[in-house]
């Protein structure tokens, strides 16, 4: 017998699906959610449809936006003639959250992984390359510093390099294994300063 | 400047508002939703706006349903003379786990505290004595093992045996598979104290 009645089940079930929640977890939340006022779920499914639906990539750098441009590309406050690569939206806020670099951004949206399958084709290379026959005076290559994203800053250095345009990466004051995400604004810093050429 | 755009921004802090889920799990959990195809997160949306909307006390029991009465409640095949007590929906999720209990429930949702201000009158003891009007053998108090549980349990026990039912207390002492070295000693003198014969 079924312990819960089908909605409840069916909430438990969609919730579990969701990354880093396994059946308790979802069973926690799912309990949560029936008592929160019918207003707050409402907000909160409405703000996930709405999302879905609107939010697409920055037409410049690629992240995620529900305007045609993101905020950072939109500015006139930010040195669009510096490009930092990154690997995912998540990696653009780490640096965003230093409050110190003024450049803007190129979302890859992945890395080349062979092992995954995942080719230059299926990360947005090609966009960063449309973007370079605009001024551009650096590209810093900033995706994680595990195997693939270096393999994929060699790429990416390969690429720029027969254009002309500087092309940096940040130092190994990341860890090595880290992942940006869950790294300290200071290091994130060294790791700007301390970029090399390549 | 804002990360984010804001339908991001909005879906984020919805998210983080859950319990167990802080800044950074709100945000990775909103990129996943983004990357997730758009019927998933209807379903996902939808899910909880329908539980929320149809899902309700069980008439009898107090846990949560989508019917008139729990499957548990409405099943034939469950002895109705014996009621367990538990605090929440989840206590008895894990009770119905063991597959070896027949009897019926009786969810409170929540326990006495006087610290947190909740009375006897805060929670389902009411509907618990109107049930016992009915042919009641015995009740079991499975309300947690702590200073609340405990209040709860005693409570309970004082108000029922007045009318004859029998009332029992889940049993406390050493998990199974537990290792008897890292026991408290508090959990160590009540299983010395309920000790069985073998």
């Amino acid at each position: 017998m079924d312990v819960y009645s089908s909605q409840i089940t069916a909430l438990v079930e969609q919730l579990s699906r969701l990354p880093g929640i396994g059946a308790k977890s979802a069973q926690r939340l799912a309990f949560h959610i029936l008592n929160m006022p019918e207003d707050q779920v409402t907000s909160l499914s409405q703000a996930m449809t709405n999302a879905k639906k609107n939010v697409h990539y920055c037409k410049e750098c690629c992240t995620y936006t529900d305007q045609e441009l993101c905020p950072i590309c939109a500015s006139d406050k930010r040195n669009h003639r510096i490009i930092m690569v990154v690997e995912n939206p998540r990696d653009l806020a780490a640096y965003e959250k230093t409050g110190k670099y003024d450049g803007v951004y190129h979302v890859l949206h992945g890395a080349i992984s062979p092992m995954l399958g995942i080719g230059p084709a299926d990360i947005r290379l090609r966009e960063l390359m449309v973007r370079l026959q605009q001024d551009v005076d650096e590209v810093i290559v900033a995706t994680n510093k595990n195997l693939e994203g270096d393999a994929t800053a060699t790429y990416i250095s390969k690429l720029v390099k027969p254009t002309g345009i500087k092309v940096s990466r940040i130092a190994s004051g990341v860890p090595v294994g880290g992942d940006l995400e869950y790294i300290d604004e200071v290091t994130l810093l060294r790791a700007l300063e301390g970029r090399t050429d390549m």
